[in-house]
């Protein structure tokens, strides 16, 4: 029996999110149904993590076990043939037996993007939050460092959550704009309760909007309300960065 | 009677391009339509350039005649409600009698971008072109300055141009390349022919590619043969970035 672990890029705009459900076009769905046709008998494909409707993966890690005579690397070959266009599998390569995409991962990062403008801009339909309100950069970037460490991040989780655990550690946060105007937020941590990565940008958003002094997200974080902290900024924003094992 | 003119960013995907025709939709006749509903008699909208089918334009300059009693800056808002999400009127102003979107440009600035990979990447699917070989950026700018100056371009035209003259100035030209990895040509001229830009920037490829020697730009041009130059890159690659006037 091989464990493959398959690199994965798409564009979640057309999908119900990572996790198969009935009635619903996910990406472990059509993943899955894309494996069939180049491998005979797999198993389930585990991914690194739930992603909701609409949110993007530009290094989504997925693993599962199967015989086969196809050398490991050029699965991801045969498995782009059957895929759509906003489906790309970048790489498959053979892990150990104990290897978990999920569960053998140390951290996890994600990038959300949003820009400030009077009007939205078509090109970045379905890749960044539209914002109307201006924002305070640097009072975005005081406030995005409160957020590492180990804390208990209940005031940044979605009602829904089913995490047994509400403590997460953040290993780092960065805010920086590109020349075109693009505000990257980028968070790397352990572990996300459910919607909180979205949860925090928002959160960000009502920062630089001066709605929420920079300098209140440890109060914010300590009070474990959610109704403290920002909205929960939408998913087209956010990006499923990279996963480090 | 008012002379306006528009400023408009679309994406250009869905559509046959700027100019009205037959049967398509087109740009032009999508703004056309939703102008009507803001104010009854107008003229048609003179567009500052036909832009071809999946072309993009962040600052497209669009001039039309019309009696309203609107403030000219706020016929961009009320456009807006009409106007499908991927096409968005960023501002409207009264300008002199005589001015004229398209005879009145002193210069245009079209941006395009490109990226090497061996897979596609989803995130950038109409956004910009997929090239598989790897790419000498050093060559490409160097080759790229050859463009600048006044020359006849008839090797870069594509059939079915129909400009009386085939000389063009080019005021300047850039090759650079972003974190994430992607290659923007950027070029300046006082106008373009028949898909000018695009077999510039196939050209450019070949040259990073190793298929054509960056410093034969000089001599294709010479030639006057389109054959000489490379392909016609792909048009969603292609961005109407700024008009001057």
């Amino acid at each position: 029996m091989k464990n493959i672990l398959l690199t994965i890029e798409y564009d979640g705009t057309n999908y119900s999110g990572w996790l198969n459900q009935k009635n619903a076009v996910t990406i472990q769905g059509t993943v899955e149904s894309a494996l069939s046709k180049v491998i005979e008998n797999h198993s389930i494909i585990n991914g690194c993590s739930r992603t909701d409707a609409g949110v993007h993966a530009l290094n989504y890690q997925a693993s599962f076990t199967c015989e086969t005579t196809i050398p490991p690397e050029k699965i991801c070959y045969a498995l782009n043939s059957f895929l759509p266009n906003d489906i790309v599998c970048k790489s498959s390569e053979l892990v150990s037996d104990d290897f978990h995409a999920r569960l053998s991962a140390k951290s996890k990062i994600y990038k959300y993007q949003l820009y400030s403008s009077n009007f939205h801009s078509p090109i970045l339909n379905n890749r960044a939050w539209h914002v109307k309100q201006t924002l305070n950069i640097t009072d975005m970037q005081i406030a995005a460092k409160y957020f590492i460490g180990k804390h208990d991040f209940t005031a940044f989780r979605a009602v829904g959550g089913l995490s047994s655990s509400t403590e997460r550690t953040i290993f780092n946060t960065t805010v920086s704009q590109d020349s075109a105007g693009i505000i990257t937020f980028e968070v790397e941590g352990d572990g996300f309760l459910y919607n909180m990565v979205r949860i925090m940008a928002g959160t960000l958003a009502y920062v630089g909007m001066g709605k929420i002094p920079c300098d209140k997200i440890p109060e914010i974080i300590l009070s474990k309300e959610r109704k403290k902290a920002g909205i929960t900024a939408p998913a087209h924003g956010l990006y499923l960065y990279k996963v480090i094992y």
